[in-house]
């Protein structure tokens, strides 16, 4: 027999099968409810108001509830079990905005670590409990970090304190203080860059960003030349991390000055990264990540103390490494699904640009990945006058001309400029389909000014010498739009091959989110039509910027986002896509420069 | 609606109402279930063999369990609700008995500490499982210590591995060896004497015990002189603990040595105590246990790593200090009550003799404890001739007369013997059931020559001077009668009100444990009939010697007896006896020796 709940504010109607507990039965359909005990009627955060069907009190909710609460109908679901049709209210949960670049994402504020402010009443022998089970009962906290026993009594005579408290955990106590802010960063650590976002968690705010190059640098540009280097030299991986936590220690000493922060204030840390990152910051080689089958040593969350890792904070503190699904889908690419809601009820498909394209397709309970080997072309590397995204590389190219970075004097193209460049090098009839340069005889005297024949290949004078900063020609050769050709087309067969598992049209994709540079800055129309991107979705495309570091802050701020990364990381099928039967002859029709349809 | 539960082997018949999770009923008839997951059908462990009304499997139990378990009809306890009668059968226990020097203790060797075998699957395309996950899976693990990350590949390729878990948590992984043993040591941390317990984990087997002086004996005594000390001395209780971890160490290093066992074996201590000494041990001034209102800084029980208290150990072990419940009932009298089974479903009474006796009478869910200031007669100090319990001191008089410890020549008087010797001068009429000695002129020639008249006092001659090790007279005095009469007496109005408090009659106690060095070697008819403990009780006596030491070991071997010592302190009322309001009056009465009738 079911039994019908209706479920105020929502305005939901969800059913529970006789018997069934009621927290249960509210998990089971996604309500988030609190609960520390595990069900065990111990906690009594499992709040919820019965207005209609209100069943007995149990012992518990008497120890738990106050008799006013007990007698306007609040009641733990953890207690009751399904006896009849129900309506409940459940408690309003702290709503808040996390703002991304690109768009903003609904959270809780529930962040791992909490200020709880609390009154000890002074011992007795009418009353002669423990300072520690005083400290407990004022709270809801369970157990101490031991080190702040001896300090204990002393503090319990001032009456009003302020409790850190990791979970359930006292990690900290402090006298009272009238502000009871304790400060967290969020921190992505990119091959090439650190991004660190420094947040109020009390109050959820954004205070200040800073990045940095990522040091590491010096012992090669991409991840494949660092490990390479740990591989090749003794101590190697000690020395990646030392030159990392070096960097970061400094970065932190850094935002924290800027932004007038106390460093025995910043209690928490989350740190998203790709997987070698991460190993690399904790010491741990990543050979096995380079070579195949390629296996991390662990995707798990990993929790530490302070001086664990060796991070300069309050030694209280926590700091989080996010999970990371495989050697290629790691914190970084969880981080930015959290924002992309790969999870959510339509279906969103999630783009990372980089030498890897990691490209996921999820909704509710299915998500697909893979890992495009895109090559550096988006990068702006391999491409004869290739640029990073700094001012004057040439991001943009329309009607008027190139469009620079900053508006600087041209100094040579960057990833995302391609596209347009291209594009426009096919509108005017420069190259064909294939992205074959036509004969100079074919074209007319104007435009065969623009092409110049370079050490055996054909280029495009993108901006001539005199005008570029660099006082050279910018150009781009035959050799850059076959580098690019197979970035694209990597990327355009990673997606078709997910949408295939998927069993969708591509139409059914609601959101197309675009992380990082490339994605960032990239023309949503000229990606589609040259097909980088499905044509259909050209009007879908959402840039995410640094979704990494926008998913460690969602990390940091609510507790509950953990669970959700974990429930991510167990939906996820991942496709190896060179093992895919077709890939080749896909990967050969997707190198035309041509708008994919449906097919 | 309720239906009936039959239980096997326990041959038990329990009920539990409709739609009642099975789990929780069977949990809230004390029947121990595992269950890690607390009941979310995760963890696999509150496996039940369904004889009759197996109900239909759930997905939790497809994932969970074999198809074969299924199929015989074993189900998870947590998945299920009560729709009807069933007949269970219980999965049979790991027991074992805990040898004490008086009774065995009857314990599951759970420890919290615990070694698992397990093979790793070398990694491939087909399977790309980061190492971490591929440990998970083989194993119960959950999480892990993240210094071990950095061997874990090098660990992986081996195959075959030791994990050493903490509950859920990898607190070591070893290459596999030929013994899976890992070792931990019971220590009891007495004011006077420190006793060690070195025991394999895996196989429940004790190995060695050691016994040293507290070293804290420098700074003085007692507890009272030592906290003194430690008030009136900068950094007195930095030096308390220094002395007190040196001398640890040092044990440990010598029961490891003499047994033959490395020190990287040993994982997990675990430590019984009084209330101060477990406070000096963490550094933590005790200044407000002594001071009224006498409030400890903690009770609870403490997990530390070895190197957060400085115990040289295994760094990947545990260190527990067991639970305390007050100032006067510490996690020594805890350690008492987990041998005594202050929650059997019978009364037992507790007493552990010393300066302070505890006293702890108890019956399934209720128990009352007290502490009476019974003064140091017990341990044989304020006696004239007192003596610890050491080779020569007299510990016992008969027809035959005195008997000392390892048949000495008599040195002096231990607490123990003053029963039977006082019950002597009693038979013999030399004092009155008031303890005072009858005039010379009362007393036969030949008892005149015992009895001598010593610095305005009388005294009987216990040994003369030539027999004795020292040449000199040994003598109990009426002052020494008087001092262990206000000791006797404190004791035995202890346990009238802890009687009073639980509404029983004295005959209605099953059993008497007697715990510490003076109940140890008393005599039981002589205590009953000079009325220290009640007459009736005369041949319920057991001498359990060190409890808190063999609580310790229990504490060790068992996980779940850190729970029930929870489940004890939660039951447990004190009684502050100098507040109860016939308290002088019936201590008045009760120095009389003679025989406590129920009244």
């Amino acid at each position: 027999m079911k039994f019908e709940i209706s479920v105020l504010p929502h305005n939901d109607l969800i059913t529970g099968r006789n018997g069934k507990n009621l927290l249960r039965v509210l998990q089971a359909n996604n309500y988030d409810i609190p609960s520390y005990c595990g069900g065990r009627g111990q906690c009594g955060k499992c709040r919820v108001f019965i207005i209609k069907g209100a069943p007995e009190v149990t012992d518990e909710e008497k120890n738990l509830l106050e008799p006013s609460e007990i007698k306007q109908g609040t009641r733990l679901a953890c207690c009751h079990f399904l006896e009849g049709d129900l309506e409940i209210k459940l408690p309003e949960e702290v709503k808040m905005e996390v703002l991304t670049e690109g768009l903003s994402v609904s959270i809780n504020l529930e962040p791992r670590l909490r200020v709880e402010q609390i009154d000890i009443d002074l011992p007795s022998l009418d009353d002669q409990t423990d300072y520690l089970e005083r400290i407990k009962r004022a709270s809801r906290a369970e157990t101490i970090n031991p080190a702040l026993l001896s300090g204990l009594e002393a503090l319990a005579k001032k009456g009003g304190l302020d409790l850190i408290l990791d979970k359930t955990r006292i990690a900290d106590i402090r006298e009272r203080k009238s502000a009871r802010t304790i400060y967290g960063i969020a921190i992505d650590i990119g091959t090439t860059t650190i991004a660190m976002y420094l947040l109020d968690i009390v109050e959820g705010k954004e205070l200040g960003v800073y990045s940095l190059t990522n040091p590491q640098y010096v012992f090669g540009a991409d991840v494949i030349s660092r490990i390479n280097y740990t591989t090749r030299n003794e101590n190697g991986v000690k020395k990646l991390q030392n030159k990392l936590l070096k960097e970061l220690n400094n970065g932190i000493d850094t935002i924290l000055k800027e932004n007038k922060v106390d460093r025995d204030a910043l209690y928490q840390i989350s740190i998203a990264g790709n997987t070698v990152m991460l190993h690399t910051l904790l010491g741990i080689s990543a050979r096995t990540i380079a070579i195949s089958p390629y296996i991390p040593v662990f995707t798990d969350e990993i929790s530490l103390e302070p001086q664990e890792i060796g991070i300069d904070m309050n030694p209280c503190g926590i700091v989080q490494l996010m999970p990371s699904f495989s050697a290629f889908i790691g914190a970084d690419i969880l981080g930015d699904m959290l924002v992309a809601e790969l999870d959510s009820q339509q279906w969103n498909l999630l783009i990372d640009f980089g030498t890897n394209g990691e490209i996921v397709l999820g909704k509710g309970g299915k998500i697909y990945a893979c890992s495009a080997a895109a090559g550096p072309a988006f990068e702006g590397a391999k491409i004869k006058c290739g640029l990073a995204g700094v001012p004057g590389a040439i991001s943009g190219y329309n009607s008027q001309g190139y469009q620079t970075i900053g508006n600087k004097r041209p100094a040579g193209i960057c990833g995302p400029g391609l596209p347009e460049i291209i594009l426009m090098l096919l509108n005017e009839g420069y190259i064909d389909k294939t992205g074959v340069f036509k004969d100079f005889k074919d074209l007319s005297h104007e435009q065969s000014r623009k092409l110049l024949s370079l050490e055996n290949q054909k280029a495009f004078l993108v901006a001539s010498g005199p005008d570029t900063s660099t006082g050279r020609d910018i150009v781009l050769t035959q050799k850059d739009i076959r580098e690019f050709q197979l970035a694209k087309s990597a990327i355009a067969v990673g997606i078709r091959f997910l949408i295939e598992e998927a069993g969708i049209e591509n139409n059914r994709i609601e959101n197309v989110y675009l992380a990082g540079g490339f994605g960032n800055f990239i023309n949503a129309g000229a990606s589609c039509r040259i097909g980088l991107i499905p044509a259909v979705l050209e009007d879908r495309i959402i840039r995410i910027g640094n979704g990494a570091g926008q998913g460690a802050k969602v990390y940091l701020l609510d507790n509950d986002q953990s669970k959700r990364a974990n429930e991510l990381r167990r939906k996820m099928s991942y496709l190896e896509l060179a093992k895919m039967k077709d890939f080749h002859s896909y990967f050969m029709k997707n190198l035309n420069f041509q708008p994919v349809k449906s097919d």
